[in-house]
């Protein structure tokens, strides 16, 4: 039998390792009795390829999966590329396009990539779930569907909300569970890890497993990672993200950007700090130290393990030297903008320059005294900024744009 | 462009014929425009391939397709193999156990010889939805399962109602209505046929059809006919029915034992004597006509047509003699029992003799006075019939057994 690297631990010890900054274990005396077989377990966790930039938000999960393979188990990195390829065929969600078999590929490559500086390239297993779900018939997918109910899927959080606003579910919608549950069979999954908005179908799988003969999979659940607006979690969409590939100043940056209390969630979550300093600087700040001094730990410990600890002291020192003078970054985008000879209203323009994702928003950030146009704090909401100027457009402490309004020839 | 029999009628004309008997036109307008250009429609009509035993309620849409065939238009028989191949892959259905090829097409077999004695063989089409369904991949049904959403199903009568009163209703269960529109997809069905309780997935039909960017079938629903008992529809499963290969003399004897009311119902859905005939012989009733004779015309005009004019008065001829004299039909079945040495209630033996389905339906029959013991009317429900006793059981008119109780050796 292989040796594991948790072979020198006990089974409470390992356990007490998988625990940690996870949400919830489905069920523990069954994952225990499957360590108890000091056997590497085949664990499960699903990525979908639409979206192939990561984030801090899904680092969490990769850690965990990381800490696993570190104690001997083996990972399935799962690339849901047969749903991505089918998509939403109603096409009602611009979220989810089909994606053609290449953007797939492209997509998997990108995201694996990315994984492998955190994931051990040798020890992963990297599986695509077209592979058994192509092989499928109509029959086939008709005797999936007959293994669950439709009030069971309507216990689903979303769907049941959906289900009493009145807002349309399509019925390919309750299959996309049973594909993902039916992945766990495939790949006789021990162990699958998911967000904890993934519990129910994970369990899909686990009932999937029963019905096919195999021993149902256990769960293990990581915490959400709230972006940074605080509240809402971390997504591209959103726009609230700091991406593993974003540039050493740009993710610094946007982490000495968070809340205090966002800080400790983060540190909580992000840090491989042990606990028992977790609980020191959170004794200190009670006590008075500057939380600022922990949010710039956090920064610097998570730009070195993506960039380096040499760009970390660079980002610190860039970031301190801006911060104390008020100085302009070095770099910042060039932006030229179609203007009427009338000039442009400050808030089209910080829409326009991506400085804001809308004009209201624009607004709301002048009136929050977090917009700055060359230097000068603007409180004038209808500010028109005239055509011709070269301006350095700034929001809050540290986006800046450098904004050329060019007045074009008359149409036609 | 071929000449159809309907061409010399007017559009009304053949209108009324088809609305005839008929219980509803989806829409009538569309069906009037397709008739309007003369051309032979292509009909579908699905049958389920489990119990391929016709009845007169199947008999309804069955000469409503001939009606159509003789107007030239051209019927397609579809045989639901694909779906009938997959049964109810819950196994909670026991009425619909999965078939294995060769039963579905053995069954299908016998499903059209008795189909051909109504419609022209040469003139119909005959087709397995398996032809196409086969074809589908998972991918291609989960595309079909996003045409339509749950609430849409769940305003399915019947699935609307499982779901309120909290009885399960399997995934799988919403895709056969969609399997059923899509053969019309792969049939370009102009016109599909099916009883009042088919609706739904008839018009499922039309939006796939319209979704593939065919022209919508139009529909075309026909009654369901009331079994023997006047009440529920006529079933096998509820053995009320009278079976289009049934003896003359049973068929007769059937036909005799049905309510007035319910001849009536059956004349107008069944005979094909015209509506003027049927009017005067409900006149002659209301002025003092004996109803037994108009049943007597109604026995006679169905025996005739599933067997022959002659075995029609043969069997006339058979019930009249047993009618006036009381006597005991020649042929009963005989069946011997196993009863105690106690005897058997006769409750018990009705229902060992298959004369009543339940106890409890003895027991009630036995209250109304229609159960005889050779010859004598019994009355004491709690009768015990003597072990070793040679009975004629008689259930109503028409229901004979010869039972012999017999006690067995003890076990053991």
């Amino acid at each position: 039998m292989k040796l594991r690297a948790a072979d020198s631990l006990s089974i409470d010890e390992e356990l007490a390792i998988i625990r940690r900054r996870s949400d919830e274990i489905l069920i523990e005396a069954e994952l225990r009795q499957r360590l108890e077989k000091r056997r590497p377990l085949r664990v499960k966790a699903g990525f979908d390829p639409t979206a192939p930039d990561l984030h801090l938000g899904h680092t969490i999960l990769i850690n965990k999966l990381h800490e696993l393979q570190t104690l001997g188990h083996t990972i399935v990195f799962l690339v849901g590329d047969f749903t991505a390829m089918i998509g939403d065929p109603t096409g009602k969600s611009a979220t989810r396009p089909p994606l053609t078999r290449e953007a797939v590929a492209q997509n998997a490559q990108t995201y694996t990539d990315q994984v492998f500086r955190i994931l051990d390239r040798d020890r992963t297993e990297v599986a695509f779930n077209s592979a058994w779900m192509d092989k499928l018939s109509s029959a086939d997918m008709i005797r999936l569907a007959a293994r669950h109910t439709v009030a069971r899927m309507l216990e689903r959080d979303d769907f049941g909300k959906r289900y009493r606003a009145k807002q349309p579910i399509a019925i390919h919608e309750f299959l996309y569970p049973l594909v993902q549950g039916y992945d766990s069979v495939a790949l006789e999954a021990d162990l699958e890890l998911g967000g904890t908005d993934q519990k129910f179908n994970l369990l899909v799988g686990r009932e999937l497993q029963k019905h096919y003969g195999q021993a149902p999979q256990c769960i293990l659940t990581m915490p959400l990672l709230e972006g940074l607006d605080g509240v809402q979690k971390m997504s591209k969409s959103l726009g609230n993200t700091v991406g593993i590939t974003d540039a050493p100043d740009e993710m610094f940056g946007k982490l000495m950007s968070i809340s205090d209390e966002l800080m400790w969630r983060y540190l909580e979550l992000l840090s491989f700090e042990p606990p028992a300093t977790l609980r020191r600087w959170h004794d200190d700040v009670a006590q008075g130290r500057n939380p600022r001094e922990v949010k710039v730990l956090l920064a610097k410990e998570l730009v070195a393990r993506f960039h380096s600890a040499v760009a970390a002291d660079a980002a610190l020192a860039e970031f301190e030297a801006r911060f104390r003078e008020g100085a302009m970054p070095k770099d910042m985008p060039e932006i030229v903008l179609d203007a009427p000879a009338s000039g442009l209203p400050i808030a089209q323009v910080l829409k326009q320059a991506r400085l804001a994702p809308s004009t209201s928003d624009a607004l709301r950030l002048i009136g929050q005294g977090g917009v700055r146009v060359n230097g000068a704090r603007v409180s004038d909401k209808a500010l028109l900024l005239a055509s011709g100027a070269s301006l350095v457009l700034q929001v809050g402490k540290r986006r800046f744009a450098r904004v050329t309004l060019k007045t074009g020839e008359l149409a036609g």
